[in-house]
């Protein structure tokens, strides 16, 4: 245990890597502003879980994979949150099952939170006082990203959750209404090809999934300048879309006949109007705001509807390198916004725009790993790697996302009839 | 309207009445002592409401049946709740799915509360100032009636849904430890057949199901003087009961493989001791504690292994007005004793004994209307009759069981696979 | 087994069910008239076997309990049988999984009649030459009763296997077209009450589940002159019959929304007449003819709309005591008609009519064990005790029961969702 | 329709296609042989298709495309079978579900033998005397590679269906017992890199799916110089493969728990030996065969379990486009052996062999659209684009595979989950 005390004094990265804690952890208690226990323990399905399990997950990989594999003298809180708050690490031991912890009202939300303060209190002083091995740092940055996903996912849940409250409940101050009009044309911009280096091999960090950087073959093609909005892809259900099984995937039309799906999940069809349900409760549907919240299935249908296609994750990153300046991220929609809803598409110019934040966006890519990928060792190798199957890949971050969280090396993935992410479309051709 | 005013100064029935409903409602909130708002959200099945829900329904009751549909200058305490709270009234309207009665983290708990505060004080109002006619009366009691149904369900309910925490919570204060070694053995007595009038036609309360009072013939046979002990029972599981189809009705044997059966709900299998989930959390078992929350098949499983069988409803119901005297409800196991988890049987003489409260007790006899049966006019006539299928007869009330709620004539219902109800058995023979 | 051995020359008995037994396996062999061996492996749903696996099973039991366990120098036909063609008798051994049976291709349809004639022949040699005690005649009786039941199964799973076939394929002879404008009114005949002694003690052959003869109380009551017709039905479908749950049973209503029921199984709604599927293929609904194939739900949902209520068993063998004389078993309609489908109700005069053929008649009444029923011993006890749970009570036969089959105390028993026998309704009052 | 008339004398590619249509119409009866009609039924999961009904989509294939589309004078055979033997073509019409084809006892397997004979007889006519355009020729070409690959799916369904009949038959006659009490041991050898052509433009026949050809950038890698044999796949059993989750993709531990695999598919664990069931009925596992009858996610789980992974089909078609020779396909284990099962492996030069046949070989790759991917026009352009979502690509053919049906960049496709095909696991590394 000693040879990961490196010296006395902390280190510049490790004073850095602390503020970002506190200030990660501030932003998850943020999320249960206004919320109440009962609010917190709601599961709507087994995919999406409570606020108070994500609140006791994040402090649980601080706690299992730092404080208890590494640190002095380590007293577990609870030692039945091990396997309470364990997701899917086979590696750690048993697991509650996934789809009952909705039914966890014991341990309270106070004690939950209790937990998160103790934890994290416990890790700061550590971190403030003992001068961590850069291999602890770098599982402190992976906690610190892994908390910054449940928090994209905390948002995602909980609308997925008061969807099935009758009242529809808002959850975020209402905007000003912002009455647009119209939208900028959608266009086609050439994106050059070639040999084309993707991925990373940053030592700062990145997702192991990300790894390692390496070349690919990309031939030119074209990408729109911004995404579908909800004008483009009502035109798309009033030609009928959802009617039309020539325009889908075989298995996406079984899905959407089961499903019964006749719009993006969270749409209301009402006598004459469409309505969504957004963080600020019900309220019209605004055409200059990106689609959001459609399956692959969806973006699929909807691409071949409009005589296009998706765009592939080597593509779409081969248009980051090419189009993402300094500004990108600056002026990208996250979670800072605290709207929890993607903003309405400014005019643009002729440029590919908005790649980062507002909504994810599918490829046509599967999620696989690169060649070369290499799980971490122990446990926290069970974090990317198991998952490569079923799945297809989504860049680019959301409105829910946090700006500090994405790469334009992200993948993130979902299995391809999912909804209830900040998911749309952008287009590409030939 | 005004036909049902009768008089201006309030019967004695209405006196009566207006205590027990204060009564009643008080035990209804007594049962929420020491939960949580998350407690009282948990669903563990579609089969179980959260005692949230039990509240806001019993409340609902009152304000659908009665308050909105004759009482004056009826204001809704919450237009929604009409829906939220009605459990399967189609003559009311729109239903909340059962299912996602766990989902409602709004209404809060304190919300609900109000509710039940504003509904009954309307109520004593009302019911202390203006005269109700007979027929008024009348649905106040069979709301006083309901609510005591739901009381036993909120009792039974809550313990299925704690047994879904890994941390088996109490919620009842532990009793003294009372080790019995041994019990009462179990005698048959012969009981006198021949004509006998069952059911009721008494003008005071009983629900439609046990109307008319009508003969029946029944031929003599012999009842056990005690229902089944838990460690008669543990013979039977020792004897391989659980793994010998021969003993069980074919759907029953399909059940116990599906459901992976090996012993009654709520019993745990430690290395070397078995244990009971209740009330006061996981303890040993105890052999001289009827045993229960046992299905119909398992209760015919083991009178077929005893060489024995179930009675009928209505040998249970001749027995019953043989053996029972005005003390049996005095003595009886009940609800106001607060522990919910039976009580130790008692050493008995040769009699049959303990008809009523400790366990409800399955009987041969489906669930079907009684000759002459007819339902009330209205929305209410959907509380019985429409569940005569598919389910068999229970008597005599258990430890979770108002005393004055039971009767002789009372008939519960349940599912043959029905399993966390204080379900136990009594044989007959031949 | 000598002891079997009761003397050197067969009985009358023996004789007389020789002559039975040949003649039943004629009848059976005689429902293949026409079939392909492709038809005879047909399997549209688990409940409905196969009609080859009919015939290997009704071989099976002659086989198993005569020929195995008594006859002298047994050798089985083919030992795989023993598996493949027990039903459900766990006592015997391990069963082929019910839900497979259609992918039986092998053994052939000619190596099953092949199977049929071997044990038949070795039946009726030892029968013919071998004097044998009353037990084995008895269970020889029970034999061809069984024989009997699989040949009425026969005709109704057949009708659901070519139900799935998009041809609609007939396969009895169209009958001379007989159009009739109008039936006898229906009219209610008044039953006496009182202690009514039913089931059977009768020394001759009758299933275990009809005995022991037993008093029963049974108030006046009225029953209807006929059961209901096509015409009676009809007006319920068009008055919303099917779109009312205030109408149905609760489980009946999920039933019936489940399955998207708008009519009785086998009726096609075309676009201005209704068609029914028949054993003549498809044909305009008759008005006159039964209603049929129908569950239990829609049989007490008719007559709650009609205001009046399915007879008990008990009543309706009450009133058979009281109008069924030596004539009404010869004047029935039965299989032996071989049309396999209800002929149109007879102009009546003022009696109850028609009790025995036609239509299976649902009661209100649930299969549970008469007072004092024991099972057979060995494993010819699982006949009937072990099904004895969620299933309503029939009577009366139908026009594919075998006329020698049927008894006025004959108890039949499906599940209250099951349509494809030929199930209809008779009206009972108050 | 005179345009597609190009001449009167039919041209030599019209006459070559012409002799494969009948040799490849001939091979299909060939694997009626030995079958009876009940056997032609068998359908044993929604996903294989009866023997009889493969026999009359390849003719309708035929019928629909080529004679009602272009020939003159057509008439149909039988007006049915065009939604009776539609698979999936959502263009041509409505098709009869899947999961009932094996409940269709008519048409009759004669029935459907003559709808062959007619519709092979009038397109052989067709193609004899009239010169027929291009389009027509390819599209008669397509309906031969189309007839083959049911010619495998044939072989492979007919094994799952067999695989349910207890009796467990053969249908293949007993090869010579060939023991081989070694394998070759496997190597890898290195596969250059760098830009690589991949897919075809090549004028002759192939899939939408294997166009365009188009440049990949495939990193040096090594390829193992054979597949997997059953002896290397038994250690990975011995060593708990099937019980340890961390060497399992997720969704492929939740499919291996919830099925149940212990082992491929028809394999066969006796007491102290296993056996497999092939076309030969069931017979001891031969170590040195290719291990057969796996999913994806076993493929993959005992590749992380050997330490190295899946190749990618870029991979794959860059080292078959080094290694393959003219006498690769002549040397190939394929469908015209009669055999159905694969070979016993060679021992081999230090070279990757026997890419084509055999099994076949799982890849890393997701089946997706390449780069320009266009479907083809009309109802046939549904033939392999609308499956690009959830499957994983296999290369190289099998031995149920017919010679002249496969090319190195040939791509088949299937769930990660299927077990019923020849599929086998070839390894690659790093």
């Amino acid at each position: 245990m000693s040879a990961i005390f490196a010296d006395a004094s902390t280190s510049a990265r490790q004073q850095h890597l602390l503020a970002r804690v506190r200030d990660c952890s501030a932003a998850t208690l943020g999320l249960l502003k206004g919320l109440s226990a009962e609010d917190c323990m709601l599961q709507s399905m087994p995919e999406a879980s409570p606020m108070k399990w994500h609140v006791g997950h994040v402090t649980w990989f601080f706690e299992t994979f730092l404080l208890e594999a590494h640190a002095p003298d380590f007293k577990a809180f609870d030692p039945a949150f091990r396997e309470l708050f364990n997701s899917y690490y086979v590696g750690v031991g048993a697991r509650h099952p996934r789809a009952e912890r909705g039914l966890l009202s014991r341990p309270a939300l106070d004690e939950v939170l209790a937990y998160q303060t103790a934890v994290h209190g416990r890790l700061f002083d550590w971190m403030g006082t003992v001068s961590l091995a850069d291999e602890l740092l770098d599982l402190i940055e992976l906690g610190i990203h892994h908390q910054q996903q449940h928090q994209e996912l905390m948002a995602t849940d909980l609308k997925h959750h008061f969807w099935h409250n009758p009242g529809l409940p808002a959850w975020r101050p209402a905007g000003a209404a912002k009455p647009h009009a119209s939208v900028a044309p959608m266009r086609f911009m050439k994106i050059d090809g070639g040999k084309i280096e993707i991925g990373t091999d940053d030592p700062g960090f990145a997702f192991d999934n990300e790894r390692p950087r390496h070349p690919v073959w990309v031939q030119p093609f074209e990408l729109a300048t911004r995404v579908v909005c909800n004008a483009d892809y009502l035109a798309f259900i009033e030609d009928g879309g959802y009617r039309r099984p020539e325009l889908w995937l075989s298995d996406g039309w079984d899905a959407c006949s089961l499903e019964g799906w006749q719009a993006p999940l969270y749409w209301l069809r009402g006598d004459s109007v469409w309505t969504l349900f957004t963080s600020q409760g019900e309220r019209p549907l605004v055409g200059a705001e990106p689609v959001c919240h459609i399956s692959y299935y969806e973006a699929d249908a909807y691409a071949r509807w409009a005589g296009a296609r998706l765009p592939t994750e080597q593509e779409w990153e081969a248009a980051a390198l090419q189009v993402c300046t300094d500004d990108t991220l600056r002026q990208g929609d996250f979670a800072e916004t605290g709207r929890f809803h993607p903003r309405t598409l400014q005019a643009v110019p002729e440029a590919v725009g908005g790649l980062l934040g507002g909504v994810w966006e599918w490829t046509q890519s599967a999620y696989l790993p690169y060649p070369g990928f290499r799980t971490a060792a122990g446990a926290v190798g069970e974090y990317n790697g198991k998952f490569m199957i079923n799945q297809m890949v989504l860049r680019g971050g959301s409105c829910a996302t946090p700006a500090s969280h994405i790469r334009t090396t992200y993948r993130n993935f979902f299995t391809p009839a999912s909804r209830w992410q900040f998911s749309g479309v952008r287009l590409a051709r030939p």
